[in-house]
């Protein structure tokens, strides 16, 4: 059975998710299709990179991943497809498939170069529905990906900073809000073994680590180990981002205490 | 052809629905997926339990229900499994399945309990992805439902006030407004039967009774016997909720008059 | 492989797209529906219509299209069916279909007609699930279009005005806007062939034409070749709508300069 996840920025209420969706099933029938996320910010690479990374290993090995966060569209920015654990990822060589590639990932990229298999298209505004979607149809009904295009050693990469450890001090930032106000930030639950710390970010401090958010009381934040492995910061029942005013980007500093 | 919806209040933003989607198609693949609403406000079980009440009659025998509105996941609150004619009902144990169960509906309530099934995880935020989509996708593929949990008698159930008929007086209120701004209460249409009343809700007066919005006059407000069979209050073309700021909870009194 | 695309102003809060989703799913088990958009603003019968014509031609024939933007529901408006290249269309008879049916298209309209197929209703309000759901579900199982109701030769018809050249003047209008901010224009992309030219719409003027976004300057204006074949008027990276505060009627000129 095949399945594809698409993830855009296209938005909800217009056709175009509709369009790349229809040629895909046109192409390869019987297509399980996910909506992964339609609502990244327009041409917010970052985004689209982390709710890729962050839902891709849910999915089981064959999985199609097309994003099409695509500000260049029509520029000579390459169509680059990636394999990695299984899956195949198809995006625009902007750095939204930075997760899967070294060094964060151990993907092999190659240029997906398919003329031949494009939608005659009247513009060049639209390769999601013209490229994109006959190349990962092309994917879903077997062809390999080395038919598609070349490997390449040079894809575009988001800048980034790993979190790190200096001694016991943690350091990263925060990575994500999700629609609950929760902070989820890049330092792996598991460095924080320290008995007791203090987390600071945004202005605040916090000593409290729990594992669910029942555990909090009213109105008191607490670190907890998140569904993505790393630590999150949080209120029980209440949206954390908005009352501290916090969000991507934010840096995490937590040190260990007496 | 396993047929699932899914209830939640993750939103659309988010990679989270994406998730649960992955792990299930991983599972039981082949499964056709209905988005019910992903829409419900955070925590909000009261909405989710109405949303999936209204849509459940709409889908065939056999269809498995998932329902993950959970601000108390990662406590020890139960997951709850119900049968109810003919289709299943997963969801955490917060009354949100309270409309299949007595006193409301007729269904067998089971602990569902089976961590050999689940999936290990990094921490205890997101059961939808770790525990409730293998125990879904367990039910797809046809695993009995005694197989994953017990009966239990004391599942959690919202507390709720029947509308009720006092001679000729109706009591109800308003328990859902729609995106057009309908008033949708819990009265049963069949239960107003005088040729003339005076209905009393959010400090206006309704004496109309129409059977479709086209009837009424521009800003006339009337009663429609609605997608439920209970009365709707409402204007045609226009947001009556809006206009009168009248929302969930509203009382509604239909007394007749001579 | 039955495929069916829904196109509504029910939004995605609530549970009328999931009622239309089941009652297909149980009369046609294994449809593949693709949720060609639900936020059509309540009651837009020609955002509806706009939106169809523009994904209907990237589907494979035989599709089944379902559109319900439906304020005359419960009244005797009829129901209405139409052949078109190859796909079927779906709609309340207000003019949501005109641009299938001539002059605009070819298609053959019918007024769908089978009281046997309806799904038995407690009220007049939602045709979608009652009286829509059931007639897709017989083309999707294949009943042939002629079974479902008579030709009929009086479809209501949106008004409407085409675009129009006059000597190496074109007239047109912005008939949508995207989530990117991008007016699109009704003016083939082909009429433009003027090497210099004036393009003057809501008070502004654009006199650069460019393939792709990425060629203009920052908060410069362009004309490009969109995805419908049509001339939009965009930015690159940034919403021109909301700029110019410029929607959907909006007039738009094209003169050729010396």
């Amino acid at each position: 059975m095949p399945l594809l996840t698409l993830t855009t920025d296209f938005g909800l209420a217009d056709w175009y998710v509709a369009a790349v969706k229809g040629v895909v099933l046109g192409l390869a029938p019987g297509t399980s299709i996910v909506d992964l996320s339609h609502q990244v910010p327009p041409g917010d690479v970052e985004t689209a990179a982390f709710l890729l990374a962050a839902a891709a290993p849910a999915f089981p090995p064959g999985t199609v991943h097309l994003a099409v966060v695509d500000p260049g569209v029509g520029s000579d920015r390459r169509l680059l497809l990636v394999e990695n654990a299984g899956a195949f990822f198809l995006a625009p060589d902007n750095g939204l498939l930075t997760p899967f590639l070294p060094p964060l990932g151990d993907g092999v990229a190659r240029a997906a170069h398919r003329p031949d298999l494009y939608r005659p298209s009247p513009g060049q505004t639209f390769h999601g529905r013209d490229r994109f979607a006959p190349l990962a149809a092309a994917l879903l009904n077997g062809t390999p990906a080395a038919a598609l295009g070349p490997v390449i050693d040079d894809p575009v990469l988001l800048p980034g900073e790993p979190p790190r450890r200096e001694g016991d001090t943690l350091l990263g930032r925060v990575i994500h809000v999700d629609r609950f106000g929760n902070l989820v930030t890049d330092i792996p639950a598991a460095w924080l073994q320290a008995p007791r710390f203090e987390a600071s970010l945004a202005g605040h401090t916090v000593t409290r680590r729990v594992t669910h958010y029942r555990e909090l009381a009213p109105g008191e934040p607490g670190l907890l180990p998140g569904s993505l492995g790393t630590l999150e910061v949080s209120l029980d029942g209440a949206d954390l981002a908005t009352l501290w005013n916090a969000g991507r980007g934010v840096r995490v500093r937590i040190i260990r205490t007496p």
